[in-house]
């Protein structure tokens, strides 16, 4: 994996893409899959939009540190399985089969099999609105993947890459609000 | 336009497109460009990072109102090109050929051009990180527009669109951070 300029880190978050957000807490890696997340700055600083309900929240709370993790569609299942579970029951690197590697600023682990992992450290919690906010230390792209598309969640169920949609609506179904 | 059901909302806006943001204030509509933007929750609630360097700041401001509008490719550069300018100087619907259409719940225009347009009102700003939380209370599809592909930013001045890229650096030069 190559460095990447923080400068540039934001270009990774804009497009959108489907992430995962890794933690390490009490021993023990976590990751969950998210896309409600966006570009604060061109700093680089992230939000992400979640709360006390997600199991994440307690280890992003108390360590302040986290990678986002972005995927190419060759991980699109890996992905939806890694957000339609929860770590409090699995060790989700073991289930899915997701390599963890050391990060350099954090504790949090970064993903071997991503297109890029950004070592981030929490600098606020808005609780009012359940957002986090993050900046980016380090930032990390393999460029072997970049030709592999990122991909897009429509909130239905389905997901878009490259103007293809893959439908996991039956394996998501547990996720997805009523009426959707 | 055919109306959207309020609770499917979230599934235009999780892909990650780029929208602009149209305003009525002081008996003048505005509208700009954004891809800084998330889904909070399920309800329909929305994030949107800008703050008082932005024209629209005071309008969102003052009306805490204001219209989503979701463009296609076919909008690409009426939307850099609305990006680009401010409407401190210029009409920009004038200007750029976007056609108005009076909302239902608020002042602000929807777009006639474009694919989707959520009516919004401003729930919240979060001053220290210059959020604006959004509420929708009514979202329309022009259903004609249904197969155009929205489109992505990748913060470099370039687009994409079902993979394929349209590159709008020069276009766009004076919106690009140094280094990117």
């Amino acid at each position: 994996m190559k460095e990447l300029n923080l400068q540039k880190v934001f270009t990774l978050i804009e497009p959108g893409p489907v992430i995962m957000i890794t933690t390490a807490y009490k021993g023990k890696y976590n990751v969950m899959t998210i896309s409600w997340h966006m570009v604060m700055d061109f700093t680089p600083r992230f939000a992400l939009s979640t709360g006390p309900w997600n199991y994440s929240f307690e280890a992003l709370s108390k360590t302040k540190e986290c990678v986002i993790a972005i995927p190419t569609i060759a991980l699109l299942d890996k992905t939806v399985n890694v957000g339609t579970c929860s770590g409090s029951d699995i060790d989700k690197f073991a289930e899915f089969e997701l390599t963890p590697l050391k990060a350099d600023t954090v504790k949090a682990p970064l993903i071997k099999e991503c297109y890029a992992n950004i070592e981030c450290k929490v600098v606020d919690y808005i609780t009012r609105h359940a957002i986090f906010v993050l900046d980016a230390q380090k930032a990390w792209i393999n460029e072997r993947l970049k030709k592999d598309p990122i991909f897009h969640f429509r909130g239905d169920g389905t997901f878009v890459a490259d103007g293809k949609t893959y439908k996991r609506r039956a394996k998501m179904r547990n996720k997805l609000p009523a009426g959707v």
